[in-house]
């Protein structure tokens, strides 16, 4: 398999977690948006949407869209489960991973920021409070989910980490990067610092792959 | 079952078409979002991050965030399917899903809309270029998927309409709203269509709600 990646996207971050967590082999295919490659004719036949990640699997199929993977890799690699079985746990850690895959990050992606500062000649203090703003509402309603679903756990679910997780610690590393105060959210916290113990997640950080600054 | 909803929220239409697709019956409890009903104390006891739909089980259970809630019901009631057995294209149908899910309704959901009013004094005609931004940016992508994906066909997969479906009429209903021209996107408007003609669809629709204006 070979990954279409961009060492700090966030969407490319919560893939190669994914990947890691199932023990996965995968090329990485550095992408580098600051380049516009992902607007390349090349790049847009494999990904008409022009973002990254895309997969493509070993027969040459291209698959898009960081959710529709990582629950294209649970169902063909059902070894290392990403998702609970009961079907009430997994809506719940589903829609945690949604607070942050709809409701947190696109909304602070990279094109919405350069939008604001054209259109709306937005300062770093006015990004800053748009970030804040989206990041904040949506880990403090994850903290409150987190403590109804899992009181005490150390993970969303059971002792190690999954879907919830590959979703997370992307966005508490590009939370880190706004400088959004993450002291009201010290469940949220924890989670990234455990799983930062873990290989799997090391080896997934920006500054570890080979296109990093 | 009961739902949650609010008549003109995209994410409740949603989660509306899923249910009818399969037949299920449910009440409606209308959350009033322009009286901030959301944001009540009883509301947030439900659903903390304070937005529809929400899904009582019959047992007291809340499932909130429409994606999976959406996915719980496809497991939970396998007949009348939402998603191809296939893996692949189950996996591209999810990623047309996630266009709309992730990078398009969310970016211009009544929060954000507010914000700019709020933050920039975002004219009307400021809101309606930043929502025409990020509709003609998926619904371009969405025409060349569906083109590569199902050529020829009317819905995005075989000859019926699932989960890409759910996403995507709403997703027309608010273009429309908006005034986007649809004229580059046939096959978007051709799938709508067609969809329409449909009882599980026309039950859904935001006017024929109880709650509606």
């Amino acid at each position: 398999m070979k990954l279409y990646s961009y060492w700090r996207s966030g969407t490319a971050h919560r893939t190669r977690i994914a990947l890691n967590l199932k023990g996965l082999d995968y090329d990485l295919e550095p992408v580098d948006l600051r380049a516009s490659a992902h607007k390349s004719a090349d790049y847009l036949a494999k990904n008409p949407q022009g973002l990254v990640p895309a997969l493509a699997l070993d027969d040459g199929t291209i698959l898009t869209q960081s959710p529709a993977i990582i629950e294209f890799l649970e169902e063909a690699y059902p070894d290392q489960p990403l998702l609970p079985g009961d079907m009430v746990a997994k809506a719940r850690i589903r829609a945690m991973a949604a607070v942050i895959g709809c409701d947190t990050h696109p909304l602070n992606n990279l094109r919405l920021l350069q939008y604001q500062k054209r259109h709306y000649n937005a300062t770093d203090g006015d990004i800053a409070r748009w970030t804040a703003q989206w990041i904040s509402a949506a880990f403090s309603a994850l903290e409150k989910l987190l403590a109804s679903h899992n009181p005490g756990g150390v993970f969303a679910h059971e002792d190690r980490p999954g879907l919830f997780e590959c979703y997370l610690v992307p966005q508490i590393y590009s939370a880190r990067r706004f400088k959004t105060d993450l002291a009201p959210y010290p469940r949220l916290v924890a989670i990234d610092k455990a799983c930062h113990e873990l290989e799997a997640f090391l080896k997934a950080r920006p500054e570890n792959q080979p296109d990093a600054d």
